[in-house]
């Protein structure tokens, strides 16, 4: 089994710390990984918060797989400037993209078998010039994908793909179309088949509106929307249902039914996510030609450096790409 | 203590099974409550499912607390036709308002400690003159209530309280304002104080959009809206947070935190609420001078007849009613 490759994120979040207790927990289990990031900045940080994490700089994916289970391999990627936790550094924010240009190659090269994102913080990338709205098109543009790009939030208890994601929930509602949940659920179904080992996933799509618009008494986007992008999909093959009405498609019983649920708006995905389970969330993205997921949580420059960083959403995340890149999910 | 008054609700519907399956669950335990539903009726329905429950009727409220433990005490409503399941008929449509008319009487003359209402079938009722959009708006009507009444969902794990509830998604953030946020959030904190029992319940107020806006990049409602409304309702000494964003805010750890969530439309509410807790959801109407709950769930017509019908929300209805009439929820 091919390592995989985890990338620094800003050294002024929490990164760092989970990329240690990661090591610390999957150790002796895997998967294994190789961390990129520079080495001294880890070994300050372990020695700061008191975790006993060897790092051993490795020169590439073999040797980090070699040594992983006596130490955190790390494929070195300098830092300008020491970190301070929770004060993001401009002089930091070439060493963060080139660890996610490194970890691409290293997927895209099949020396590792995908790709794992620590949090960034864009705001500080964009005075350098990183001109994406986030992790997901940078790594479209360096992989070369083709079509469409999709997040699918994942947790034991529960799949979601949010069409609309980040936009204000007025702009959600005005930009949804039937083009879009036609695109969103034929990327998550290929991705299912092939990557999460679903021979026939089932798709259930939500509506829009309370109790799905109840015959248009509620809102029409379930008939002029939502149902016509069923019909496609089912003509194309797709075990596709709805549109559920989106209180009671999350229940216990009703999850049973299906695979995948495809979301109108991010927190009708979001929302069931969390609530069942906050900590192992996971974020995949799919429809890029590599493996890649990440933690289902941001940069928490807040907490940043105070050793109460909970590293369960990234150990999941890791966990994840492993089968992932075994083709079974 | 006093018994309920539960009503008969339609009775093409799974009422009349649900009320049996009631008393045979709580005949020895309570709470006492007193069917208005027609007698007859609910002994061909017993004899019919098969349920040993002994059917009698009564003349007030009084007798019913007496004969309980050994039958379903009946107030009688007699029906012009015998009710086919599944099948409304306009014929009962008027036994159906008198039911409810009886049961709120003899609540506010503190015969009973309170009503809980089985699931009516509004378009029958509009046939023979209802005007009022649900039982709520009746209820208004009969008990000659002032301001605002307000839908709260309640389960042992969550209460909400959707400011904006049955209107479509579009519609409700369009019609949400700050008036309605403030209004909803003072009936729900005087419930809490005095139908309750929670001497300074904590309300915590969640956003419209996405990550509650992220400072606008996601929505503005959040500025405009939300936090004049927690401003206003601060000021008049009540506790309140948010506005949170709404992904996060209905994890237990952040359960743990508040009392009740203001929610901003339908599902924002009920997905976490059904979620969690399917069968446990009792719907409660604040701001009636008189205690009303009713169980989280319509007339089934589809299964009404069949013996699958649960009665799990109609009890949990049934004690949650009985724990407000003795004012500590």
């Amino acid at each position: 089994m091919k390592p995989l490759a985890l990338t620094m994120g800003d050294p002024a979040g929490i990164g760092g710390e989970l990329t240690l207790r990661a090591w610390l927990r999957l150790r002796e289990t895997g998967p294994v990984f190789v961390a990129l990031d520079d080495p001294a900045r880890l070994e300050r940080l372990a020695r700061d918060m008191g975790l006993a994490v060897p790092v051993r700089p490795v020169a590439d994916a073999w040797a980090a797989a070699q040594v992983f289970r006596s130490a955190l391999p790390v494929l070195p990627v300098p830092l300008a400037a020491i970190p301070v936790p929770g004060q993001p550094d401009q002089a930091n924010a070439r060493a963060v993209v080139a660890s996610i240009e490194q970890a691409t190659k290293l997927a895209l090269s099949g020396q590792v078998g995908g790709v794992v994102t620590n949090p960034i913080n864009k705001a500080a990338l964009y005075q350098v010039g990183f001109a994406y709205p986030g992790h997901t098109e940078f790594l479209a543009a360096l992989t070369g994908a083709t079509g469409q790009q999709i997040m699918m939030l994942a947790s034991p208890m529960l799949r979601v793909v949010p069409v609309t994601v980040h936009a204000s929930l007025r702009d959600s509602i005005a930009m949804l179309t039937t083009e879009m949940i036609v695109a969103a659920s034929r990327t998550t179904a290929t991705a299912l088949r092939r990557d999460f080992g679903i021979a026939s996933p089932r798709l259930a799509v939500a509506g829009l509106n309370p109790h799905a618009g109840e015959q248009g008494a509620l809102g029409t986007e379930e008939t002029t929307l939502v149902q016509p992008a069923i019909d496609t999909l089912r003509a194309e093959g797709i075990d596709v249902s709805g549109p559920w009405p989106p209180d009671t498609m999350f229940t216990a019983a009703a999850r049973a039914r299906y695979d995948v649920a495809i979301c109108m708006y991010h927190d009708q995905a979001l929302i069931p996510l969390k609530t069942l389970d906050m900590d192992h969330g996971v974020n995949v993205t799919l429809g890029l030609p590599i493996v890649r997921t990440s933690p289902d949580h941001g940069t928490a420059f807040d907490i940043a450096g105070k050793g109460v960083a909970d590293p369960t959403s990234l150990i999941a995340a890791i966990e994840l790409a492993a089968t992932l890149a075994r083709g079974a999910g």
